[in-house]
């Protein structure tokens, strides 16, 4: 079945048909319903040389606006290269099942971008073997390996945090991390540290919390800190839902912020402008992270090499209203 | 170059060439190695067949809480019937252009999921004569249209949120509406005023102000409310991120929430338990109502019909601490 045959059938020019195909204008709607019949009596069907390449976009949580600022970077990368972006969320594991690779094959993408995710080492050479660009967006696994991946300057957005509340006065300042075997957590975790020992402050160790990246570990972990016998006058967290948990754990506690108690997030997620109250948090350029990731892909798809095999972009802390000095201060 | 010729080259038999090509196991790494090189030798692509179908799912614009909690809810159901999900974003346009038409003729998709977003007649009849189904969440045209949809029930949803303010003692209560020639947001504002008719309150023109569905909006209308010589002691608002803005609008104007002003959301996104004060909204399930919209799409590219063209959810009118009696009470 041909577009000439078509063509013929309906009684127009072949360049008519490829107009109504493609769904461009300048066709008479009557013409453009002639020539639908046709291919719907004919079950006409597009040959795939027409189709648009994809990128996948593998995800382990679809669970915050987190996940949705970095799509929002990577379609626009992708729709400017002619791009389709497919989805999928591993419902929170982080290495994707056999059917995931086996679908992802078949779809021949131009390449895949992993967020917070790691593939295996068998899935990382079907990927190489038929020349499908790999990049890791906050590889969780091996912080060393070869696979290009983007971050953010988290070691330095640690350091920053912490020097914000020391420089407004604050001593007893507690740390909630989110998993250390994941680099970027690892790295909030370190910058912290660097920040305490470089103002001479000693680091006590009940003050450092490893917990999980939602309010919910904010909350369970800013409560056993608040009931310290001798409690933090500062939290920093290491994304905002756990800072939101805290605020919950304060408001429980009694305890105002931030007259009671200092606390500085990490991501500016669109809602911490408008928390109660506005956060001060470290903003992670997310949307750029997206952006970046998708533009490797697209030059590695091209054949081309990369500049840098990791990119980090910068952190920016944004000093809002739940940090001031401590009230013994 | 068929299975049959890479088995033969790489000296191993058909079926293991299968399991390779499919990413299954039981292939030990030294056979999956050969059989990868010979692909990667004679640039072997695997035949279209193997495709798993898609799902297309566009979006006027990726912007809030509430479209992930869409994104979610189609694909799990997406996943769960082997549908991969092409995710478009239109920048804010509700219409989707030509380019967007031919690419997803091209993928043949098993169907198109429109969110906030209207096709163009012929659109809809392109992806009729193929026998691609077309679902509308929230549909921003004709609310009398043909095409299968769903929404949540938002003049229930406006109702609950209005008489619940009257129940507290309020008269002079406020709405802040979206754009009224969005269905949804017109049965909002219905509900509303038909909450403060049965309750005998007329309605001042003055109090319906219809702004954008954003933090900006609700500022911006929320403020010229508060500015008013009788203002009001009340204000419901078509969505959370509105809700927000009033927020923001009392804080500036030196106003305690929900002491001085009442202040109901719509959506129920993840933040607003956590905002200060944690918000009284009306819920829409989001994620089930992306899920509502993947499964008719299944159902109707697997042959079958839709007992009902339009599906709407329940709202449900969440209280929590923004909301009180007024002062004067």
């Amino acid at each position: 079945m041909t577009v000439a045959t078509i063509a013929r059938l309906a009684g127009v020019s072949a360049p008519t048909v490829s107009r109504v195909l493609n769904g461009q204008a300048g066709v008479s709607l009557g013409t453009r319903r002639r020539v639908e019949a046709v291919l719907q009596e004919y079950g006409y069907r597009r040959p795939e040389a027409a189709q648009m390449p994809v990128l996948e976009l593998v995800f382990h949580a679809l669970e915050s606006l987190w996940a949705l600022e970095i799509i929002r970077g990577v379609e626009q990368v992708a729709r400017e290269h002619g791009l389709a972006v497919v989805l999928t969320e591993m419902q929170g594991r982080l290495t994707p099942g056999r059917a995931w690779t086996e679908q992802v094959l078949s779809r021949r993408p131009a390449g895949v971008i992993a967020v917070f995710s790691e593939l295996t080492v068998a899935q990382q050479s079907q990927l190489a073997t038929r020349s499908i660009p790999l990049v890791v967006l906050d590889p969780t696994g091996e912080p060393l390996h070869q696979t290009p991946s983007v971050g953010a300057t988290n070691w330095s957005g640690g350091l920053a945090a912490t020097r914000h509340l020391l420089e407004l006065g604050h001593r007893r300042i507690a740390m909630i991390s989110g998993p250390t075997n994941w680099p970027c957590c690892r790295a909030r975790l370190d910058g912290y540290r660097a920040a305490m020992d470089a103002a001479g402050v000693p680091v006590d160790p009940e003050l450092v919390r490893i917990s999980t990246l939602y309010v919910e570990g904010g909350l369970h972990d800013g409560a056993a800190l608040l009931s310290l016998p001798d409690p933090p006058t500062a939290i920093f967290t290491a994304n905002d839902l756990q800072a939101l948990g805290v605020y919950e754990a304060a408001r429980r506690a009694g305890l105002r912020i931030p007259d009671d108690l200092s606390v500085v997030g990490f991501d500016d997620l669109a809602f911490t402008q408008w928390s109660g109250p506005p956060m001060t948090t470290v903003r992670q350029p997310l949307v750029q992270m997206g952006a970046t990731a998708a533009s490797m892909i697209v030059t590695l798809a091209n054949g081309g090499t990369l500049e840098n095999h990791r990119v980090e972009l910068a952190t920016t802390l944004i000093v809002r209203e739940s940090t001031a000095p401590p009230r013994s201060h």
